[in-house]
């Protein structure tokens, strides 16, 4: 008999109320013959709060027994900007090596978007998780005063980006229309858009039936509002990653839908699994938040574990849950688990 | 008499065209008794071809011998990714101190945006213009290789950021809204945050009738196509400025009508007003371009130059002109100058 062993952090605000809904969707979903096993950690705002600690070395060592993790949100407005980002979510994506950060955005009928005309989305971002303007490399000088100079250094490496281009070219390939899309800003940040550009031009010389294209970040912004369909898989880096992937979000439901899978495909430590929403301290122990995003990660880590057909059921699922939300008054969190749950075990 | 003495640098591809009906505008509005005197420029990629020169000393003195510069576009594919980019653009916003790099987005009645529902739009972003990642700091070892390392260095200062904060400040405190929003990413780019927001806080408590807040850069994205009535004047870094406002711009109008100066508000040297859009070379030569644009550009030249009345002229001229488009059959650029030259005359 099969295992899955789940480290399982519901973390600050909204995520304890959707990570639960997450699970029961998860325990519907599973096969009979798989034993889920769960941990919880109390990582966030209460635990930094409570001992001054994000995440250990002690911690890191019990998270990596997993087979994968499932996370809500971390994050409070009592803990100063960038304690737990850099303290815990980072440290996390850096620890495990999670370089291949994967959201995809689609459009589901019967879903509200901001654009006119209701645009066909369906796209995924690989965006890379373990470089970048992310590393944490700079400093400041002087601080407070008024000669104050403060550094940002985003680093790249051959390593790192082939790794992640990689990753990209081999999703474009195993897609219908075989697309990827190289988003930089190489006009500008010439040292790093050399180096991503000419890794891209390399690999894709092994990818002769992937068409490519290249779009700087800005004009990137600009085509997700105007011309979302043209999209198919897009790659980038860290920072741009995770701008234009708020910005995908809004387009194609709203964050309460949109999922994310912190991976590395190696296996050598257990990918993350989050819904791209935060915490939302504002509705939080109120049952309004929707756990969607949470669901659908949930379908992002069982497919990632192998088990596809589990994670095209909750899709298909979720996806005929928002089709027949406009006929329904509003459900709270927990009802929309249980419709959730029920589909996916019919 | 007055004399309003303009260096113009026409470019390459549409930059042309759209040049000529800005200036075409600019003469019909000048009052009668303002002696208009252009010295036009040959910079860009014909000149880059011709001598491999972007932008030298001598060019520099000879450009800062005028009241201000009108651009078109700069760039052309012939021309590798950067060359023009870092070598004349970036280097004239360095070399002339330009570090408001202001950017207006309204959406005018009439006017076609991909957002549903015909929001309000109406909303001034203050770009940085001469830090961030835009300083060029940064490098490539093992240039080719697998063991390539690229950098990119952010460069904050509080001089640097302290001024643009206080020119956005200033703006704030002049409009109607009176709000000011700080957009970047102090949660993981700690170093550069924690000056942007020390900065931002500290000038706050001396404009007590300015409403401020703050969003992350990826969450900005959202708003600006979920409610972008939320934003009065934005300020910001000069990358996430670049990001954003390709993306006010598609939400409100297009780049067509995205006009922008970079200002050296101390007058030490001219400032330069230009279209977002960039040089379509796709479209050059065939008189498809939209001129708006860069009129618009003209009335941020003229009301930096003192001519208020003159560039609310144009701006009236622009807003009529939008809204009849809707019923008129497609024009050529010339078409577009000619109808807004005889509107600011008439
Ligand atoms: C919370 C923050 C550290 C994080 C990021 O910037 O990556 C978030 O915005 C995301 O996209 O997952
Ligand atoms: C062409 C490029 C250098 C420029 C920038 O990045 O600033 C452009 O995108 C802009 O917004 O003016």
């Amino acid at each position: 008999s099969r295992s899955l062993n789940l480290a399982v952090i519901p973390g600050d605000g909204i995520g304890q109320e959707v990570v639960a809904e997450g699970l029961k969707v998860l325990s519907a979903v599973l096969p009979q013959d798989v034993k889920l096993e769960t941990k919880e950690f109390d990582f966030g705002a209460r635990r930094y709060h409570a001992t001054g600690e994000t995440l250990t070395d002690a911690d890191l060592d019990a998270l990596k027994a997993h087979d994968a993790i499932l996370l809500g949100a971390i994050g409070d407005p009592s803990v100063p900007s960038g304690v737990l980002e850099r303290g815990f979510l980072l440290k996390l994506r850096f620890a495990f090596d999670h370089h291949v950060n994967l959201r995809p955005s689609k459009l589901l009928p019967g879903v509200a978007t901001p654009l006119a005309g209701q645009p066909e989305i369906d796209f995924v971002v690989v965006r890379e998780g373990t470089e970048g303007p992310y590393t944490g490399n700079g400093g400041t000088i002087r601080k407070g005063t008024e000669h104050e100079v403060a550094t940002e250094v985003s680093v790249n490496t051959a390593y790192g980006v082939e790794r992640v281009v990689r990753d990209a070219f081999a999703r474009a390939q195993a897609r219908p229309r075989k697309k990827l899309t190289l988003v930089h800003k190489n006009n500008v940040l010439t040292f790093a858009g050399h180096l991503w550009t000419n890794i891209f031009n390399k690999v894709a010389a092994e990818y002769p039936e992937v068409t490519t294209d290249y779009l700087h970040v800005d004009a990137a912004t600009i085509f997700l509002v105007t011309d979302p369909a043209r999209f198919d898989v897009i790659v980038t880096d860290n920072l741009f990653g995770d701008i234009i992937t708020d910005l995908a979000a809004a387009v194609s439901g709203g964050i309460g839908v949109a999922a994310s899978g912190n991976i590395n495909p190696s296996g050598d430590f257990p990918s993350m699994f989050e819904p791209v929403h935060g915490s939302a301290p504002d509705i939080a122990g109120q049952g309004k938040a929707d756990p969607t995003a949470t669901v659908l990660s949930v379908a992002l880590l069982l497919r990632h574990l192998g088990y596809e057909d589990e994670a095209a059921r909750i899709e298909d699922a979720v996806s005929a849950d928002l089709g027949e939300r406009g006929d329904l008054p509003a459900r709270s969190t927990s009802e929309i688990g249980d419709t959730l749950a029920a589909r996916v075990a019919g």
